[in-house]
């Protein structure tokens, strides 16, 4: 899928659990890793961001765990930006092994000001970027 | 409210990320230490789960992130199991800070068999002391 | 033992890995905690040592793993501050489930500035009060 | 150096904590990650080791934190296997970036039954392929 970004993952020890599979609440860094890397291949680190007092927070999520992983398991988190705000990201993820869906996500970011905590604007080098990706993602559609 | 199960919780510096404030993973690890105590305090252990193969898996969760807490604050999380069913329960969880609420979340918990993956009954015990507690607070609404 | 401070920990499915103990690296964490009471103990709290930039780092740890802790298990970390030097405190900490010893470590903390990471000297009031309880300890001894 | 084995990492928020930098626990993360690929690499998968009940616990470790790394860094853990014992393998590892020195540790990982926790021989083929490893390391020192 267009403009759908993969991170491949390895899964350790430290992201699992006494019940053998990776611990419900690791998977949620795996998606936030993903959408680090996609930002940053649009050129967007997140130093970058902080060094006007913005920063990037979760602010909605819903995950749908399908199957789980294993130690060892070698699975790819993904990222889609499917829809851009004045002040908010939406993203659609998903976590996979091979071509088994072990979860699927819908995760909102908001751009706040660190000090305060309000809402911010994105800035214009990161909306116009990812517009750009997420308009060529919508004209194939 | 009745059958809301409350637990008081530290934040410690494990908790927080370089945002000055609680990593939004590790609410979740909030959440399921309350669903966890109030389990605990309906006489179920997850010990005792285990013993004949069977694992509580979260299947599906949204959190609706409201307002981050912070290094030292004293928070609580909450559980209220507002529905069980054959194999599931669900539960409406909150965090709080005094009077303020900071996350709102709805979670599904499956059992399923530890060795297949696939979903099994709740042991009758558990359902009766889950019930109980729900019908109460059903009755009162 | 005079000095040694105590905190009673409850172990979740979140410090648990695959292999069904408590993850080695999590322990590190319950030591943190009982360091972090032990100071709120003394009236020090984190919020108001960052009030003027200076930071606690740990900058030397030895750890000893003698018995796994497992899911469920109640545990006590422990923490005694045996040495404080210009910038930096030395605990003896140690991880017990009733008459058990789990784990012991010794622990060095340093005060930097948190701009600069450089060592600053502990605070007076800090300094005082970890030497009061210091000082009853080796009375003893 | 022979024998030294390297895993380059990124440092991500989920790593970090409120003071800005990389959270004194979750190098030990690092250092284990470069473990696991460092025995990978000698076609040793832990997913192996537990087919017959075996498995790896760190039963002794220190630690001297020399720097920080913060978010977004490119780090590199390194592990190297120094003496390899009856059911024990010891390991000096680093944490770097560039050409700083940000950590060295010392780990002694055992191999114990997981039922009894029992320490337990390392395999033959670990064993072989641990001490070809060395030996190149010790011919050339």
């Amino acid at each position: 899928m267009t403009g759908e970004f993969s991170l491949p993952i390895r899964v350790y020890i430290e992201d699992t659990d006494a019940g053998g599979i990776v611990y419900y609440v690791n998977y949620l860094k795996f998606l936030e890793r993903a959408r680090t890397e996609f930002m940053r291949s649009l050129g967007v680190h997140r130093a970058a961001l902080t060094d006007d007092g913005r920063i990037f927070v979760v602010s909605q999520l819903s995950v749908s765990y399908l199957l789980p992983a294993k130690l060892d398991d070698e699975i790819v988190a993904t990222a889609l930006a499917h829809q851009v705000g004045g002040a908010t990201i939406d993203f659609t993820q998903t976590v996979r092994r091979t071509d088994q869906l072990l979860l699927k996500a819908e995760v909102q970011v908001a751009c706040v000001d660190q000090a305060s905590g309000r809402p911010r604007r994105l800035g214009s080098n990161i909306r116009e970027r990812l517009l750009a990706t997420t308009k060529i993602e919508r004209d194939e559609v």
